[in-house]
């Protein structure tokens, strides 16, 4: 066990919050290694939440604690769990969405809710505004300095109970593929879909081809071209857009050292909708 | 000795300063552990360098050393010091009121003057800009790594004599109390006063109650309202606004999942003014 | 071998691309101890990537492995690097100019093509966008850990062949010194000069000594007056300008408190140009 312990959060760095975690962490054991995956998560936002952690859960040793918390719930019922990812990590967070791609992607193994008679920090009764500090970062420190262990917890609940984000799946009709953009690649501009590897494999695409691409604000039809798809930005020519596979293995948009996001006046989520079409 | 050091600044971390001092204290001593409290204080506000020492240092285990660089006096004759905290942390910092808030709240033990014989990196004499990185950073991983002990830094000083900001205790008057709105909660927009909890239950006020809350830009009457006091965001509903006891012990102002400080346009510190009454 | 790995990056920290670049890392070895450098410097600007490492690798131990992605060319025929400095320390890079600096101020002693059979991360094949977790980070850890050494990231090749930035050097002529506005000291709004304390000496100024300073974008005069050497800020009043040796051991212009680069609108790098000439 190596005891290696990671925060995510939506309270930036401006302040002092994300630091008083870490302190209440290293509290329980000083030997913790501590790391960041953001905590520019916008304010609230579970769905961004969600999808980082599928950004870098993956790439983390397994036995990795993290603790994610953009917790719009906090002091309401919503339930506090412990979630054992198929790829080995342990993720502490409010039950409200925030594992949603995990779900999706990667697979949960076993989730439990945290029992706030083992994972609350002593003598935070009073405080009831920040369970990061107070439950979150406090559990995750326990578990990965193995003070306790995933089943002393809490109970088992069963995995279907966990709070889903909806609408995350691509729709493939033919020869045409719907999917979601769900984020950009922030400083670069690319657009970040949830159409998989796999689903866009399934189209036949090859390495050059060309693929009709729309997108669509509501009803309204934003961007509509033909664009070729590439394995990499150097393949073509620098301002010049390439459909290509990006770093978490799914179809992204982009133009080679531009911002495609800024060009178009492209957003992300609903009631945005890109449409992949190839002629068979 | 566990060797935990943490640096704040107004440096931000948009460039190398931050590492660089990161460096000189690795160079100390490379199995020192160092993390941050935040580097996004603005720029020579000292102010705000002393509320977050508050609002983090408490947390963090006993003996963990902090080094906090907001210095508009650097090159000057204000004296460099370092401090130990009543809960037992050290603090080096210059001596421009950034202890105040740790001094009032928690209280410091006994304050020592840097010898620059002592504390001062080596070959660094012609440096005289940046003393975040040749005294401060390399007097706290010296102490941190048991190289030097508190006692060794320099000589002791009378604690009565460290700089201290001024208008920092609310007044009580009858069912009454005039307070300060410290910060923000930057992201959330909640506003954070120096009213205490003690303060606070003095008045009387049970969860549910209903208070007289007015906010003053100097002269200007700028919010009148009842707000109710609750213990948590989810005892109101969305958009609905609530006194509590925030994270660091003090009373808040917020709309739950909304923005007060935006909704109403309101600032911090001088020359603002918050205002509780109860019925008696 | 104390296992210190530094990352530097235009990715920012909004995202998980810098934490999944932690995660491949710690999977290589759990015992690294892993810091930033920064990730903010400006998308795909190498010169910012090169002056950023000369901030800060001077100041870290011996053997610690930098790791920077600054990396507009990732997936054409551009090289990827690995440099021992004279200082030291081991740097992994794209081989795009992002070692100017250091190459000229600090000294190379030796540099090596990594090669793609060693460097390259299991199973990331398929991966063409993303070398900064890919190769960099890995081939990093790789190093840090000891699991390679330098010889074995690939073959040696001539240091003259690196990628090196333009118009670094200043130019003097009698008692005159032209040099460039290399960066600001990004809060505090002074201007950082590639004019090195070397070279400013050999002018003959002294402290208080008055110099003549001309600034310019391309063609147009911006900024003429007469501007006082001292060792720091404090020697002259809140508000005044001063000229001064930075932290970088190079030639500053500041407002003591004040922003120079905001009170008179100045910029960095091509077209700006700053005189300074002193009377013999």
């Amino acid at each position: 066990m190596r005891k290696l312990l990671v925060f995510q959060s939506d309270f930036g760095l401006v302040d002092g919050a994300v630091s008083a975690m870490y302190g209440v962490a290293l509290s329980v054991d000083d030997e913790l290694r501590i790391y960041d995956l953001t905590h520019e998560i916008p304010p609230f936002d579970t769905f961004e939440a969600s999808y980082r952690l599928l950004q870098a859960v993956p790439y983390w040793p397994e036995g990795t604690v993290f603790v994610t918390v953009v917790d719009p719930g906090v002091g309401s019922t919503r339930r506090s769990c412990a979630a054992l990812t198929e790829s080995g990590q342990y993720i502490i967070s409010p039950d409200n969405g925030s594992l949603s791609h995990i779900s999706r992607v990667i697979g949960i193994r076993e989730v439990r809710e945290i029992s706030e008679a083992v994972g609350r920090r002593r003598n935070s009764e009073r405080s009831h505004t920040f369970h990061g500090r107070d439950v979150f970062a406090y559990t995750g420190a326990l578990l990965a300095s193995g003070k306790i262990t995933f089943e002393q917890i809490g109970e088992v609940f069963p995995k279907e109970e966990l709070v889903m984000l909806e609408g995350m799946y691509p729709k493939r009709e033919g020869n045409t593929i719907r999917g979601m953009i769900e984020t950009l690649d922030v400083r670069f501009g690319s657009l970040w879909t949830n159409i998989s590897r796999t689903d866009f494999e399934a189209l036949g695409v090859q390495s050059g081809d060309s693929v009709d691409v729309s997108i669509y604000n509501g009803r309204t039809h934003v961007y509509h071209s033909f664009v070729d798809f590439f394995h990499t930005f150097a393949d073509v020519e620098v301002g010049e857009p390439l459909l290509y596979i990006n770093s978490m293995d799914h179809v992204g948009l982009a133009i080679n050292q531009g911002n495609f996001a800024r060009a178009y006046n492209i957003g992300t989520r609903e009631p945005w909708r890109i449409v992949l079409s190839v002629r068979q």
